[in-house]
């Protein structure tokens, strides 16, 4: 059932129970595409769902792990178990060894409690790496109330975060036009809560008023009305008000049923590219043989690429 | 059998005999992605694998339309029968109609031994529309002996030209360290032919030393030594030997076998791409009625998403 000895139900088992040695292993199982994915995939199925899944994104320089560590603190002292993935699609670095600038994280490093791993892209789509709905699955089963997906803010991937949280948090700095920019690159649709954070400084409530005017032009259908939180994060100082935003946020999503629908959509799409993973596996199978006569044929002229699609099906699907 | 009364088999007979009319009549056939892609497809597999298809790519400014029409005054000079396809991926608009900035190509438009057509980025992959392989067999059923693929440099878009042509040539010019950006944008890979256009510029034959010291140091395996031109695209000057060398680049090609194996490594992409696209359309057949419920399920925590997506192939395979 098990080779290389791995026992997949008492890992889980073991993880369920908040053991971190095992969730690190599951999260590796599943991050290197391991024989048992599969199988730890269909064993998390039943037990998840019940962690709330904050994204957070934001340009480099805003203060993002700052952020992410001064959550941690505010959601422990509320009694909530937190799992933290810090993703890094430009990283070749992945595992449970934190990163230099996530020092700050270290604070929760011996809290039984509190649950950080760095993951690094892989995998052919880019950004965020494919196992991250997996890992946020470990977690969920691992009893964990809230998962803080932190992402290195470059382009797509922020857009990638929103798809695979519950709650999206866009975090900016004052000055510098962050919210113009923000505005350019299509994140303020994915905000629903935004965050000036480094709010000590000149120009925290110029940022807060642009973004205000930007948010009220581009209102959203779904009842919820985006707040726009002032932090200094290195101090805790507005991050109460940040959390309870996030819980508010979590409640109107159950009350309203797009819970559901998010994370139904989601799953959609993540079938769905598992799905086509699968049938580019099979055109592949015997190094490609049939996909290899097929293009020759049509080289040859015999078959135009649409027959050598449908014929490349038939074969795969028998 | 042809709806819309569009009778292929002899728009294709009529394309064949030079006919420009039934030739742009099958652009616009593949590029709308109308009924009759698939009769399109077929009718012209037998008809292609005469053409050269040489792709042009380089920044903007290097002077790309002017050497394109250049090229095209050189190969008419010559008896040839050509056809140029300006594929603009940041443009909504294609069609016969000739771009603002391609006035240069005017010169040709009344020449019948010449066919031009501007075509825009469609579908769901960016970049090169979807429909250019397709666009390309119409000219190459037409009988053009060269085709000319001319695109708007944008970063991906060059390396896909690169993939779809015989010979690909990397324009150049003068000075702004145009060679290192070349280096760093992997451009020198996909080159099979150097050409530093405004070459009257002060800096051409640094360029040029530049630029054969960096080729030196990346040399291929394949028998072919990329020539490096210098040309005035304006004047006409250095272009004679830019088509020497492109029929000398076509020969090797054949004599080598990396013709045949290049033209089969692309029919290969492109026949797994259009299967998985009707996977991706079985899926949401009936409006993805089975993806919905397998999703629900998931969301259920009665499924995981491997196992969905299995069952979503066995049902969409049936």
């Amino acid at each position: 059932m098990s080779p290389r000895n791995v026992d997949v139900t008492d890992l889980v088992s073991r993880a369920q129970a908040g053991e971190a040695r095992s969730v690190a292993r599951l999260i590796t199982l599943v991050e290197t595409e391991s024989d048992h994915l599969r199988e730890v995939s269909a064993a998390l199925a039943p037990l998840v769902g019940g962690a709330h899944v904050i994204g957070l994104t934001g340009s480099p320089g805003v203060g993002k792990s700052t952020t992410t560590s001064a959550l941690v603190t505010e959601l422990r002292a509320r009694g909530r178990r937190v799992g933290v993935l810090a993703v890094d699609p430009t990283s070749p670095f992945s595992g449970g060894a934190l990163l230099g600038d996530r020092i700050r994280m270290q604070d929760h490093a011996t809290d039984p409690d509190v649950y950080i791993r760095s993951m690094a892209s892989r995998g052919h789509l880019g950004g965020l790496s494919w196992a991250t709905p997996h890992a946020i699955r470990v977690l969920d089963a691992a009893g964990c109330d809230v998962i803080l997906l932190e992402t290195v803010g470059v382009g797509q991937s922020e857009v990638e975060v929103a798809g695979l949280a519950d709650t999206t948090v866009v975090l900016l700095a004052p000055g510098m036009g962050d919210g113009i920019q923000a505005a350019k690159a299509g994140i303020l649709e994915i905000g629903d809560i935004f965050c000036i954070n480094k709010a000590d400084r000149d120009g925290a409530s110029t940022t807060r008023r642009e973004l205000r005017t930007m948010l009220s032009m581009s209102d959203r259908q779904d009842g919820w009305k985006r707040p726009i939180d002032l932090t200094v994060a290195t101090e805790g100082t507005g991050v109460p008000e940040l959390v309870d935003h996030l819980q508010e946020h979590a409640s109107h999503l159950r009350a309203s049923g797009q819970l559901a629908r998010r994370r139904t959509d989601r799953l959609r799409r993540e079938i769905q590219a598992i799905a086509l993973d699968q049938v580019r596996r099979r055109f592949v199978v015997d190094g490609g043989e049939e996909l290899d006569a097929l293009a020759a044929r049509a080289f040859a002229g015999d078959i135009d690429p649409f027959s050598a699609a449908d014929t490349l099906l038939a074969e795969s699907d028998a």
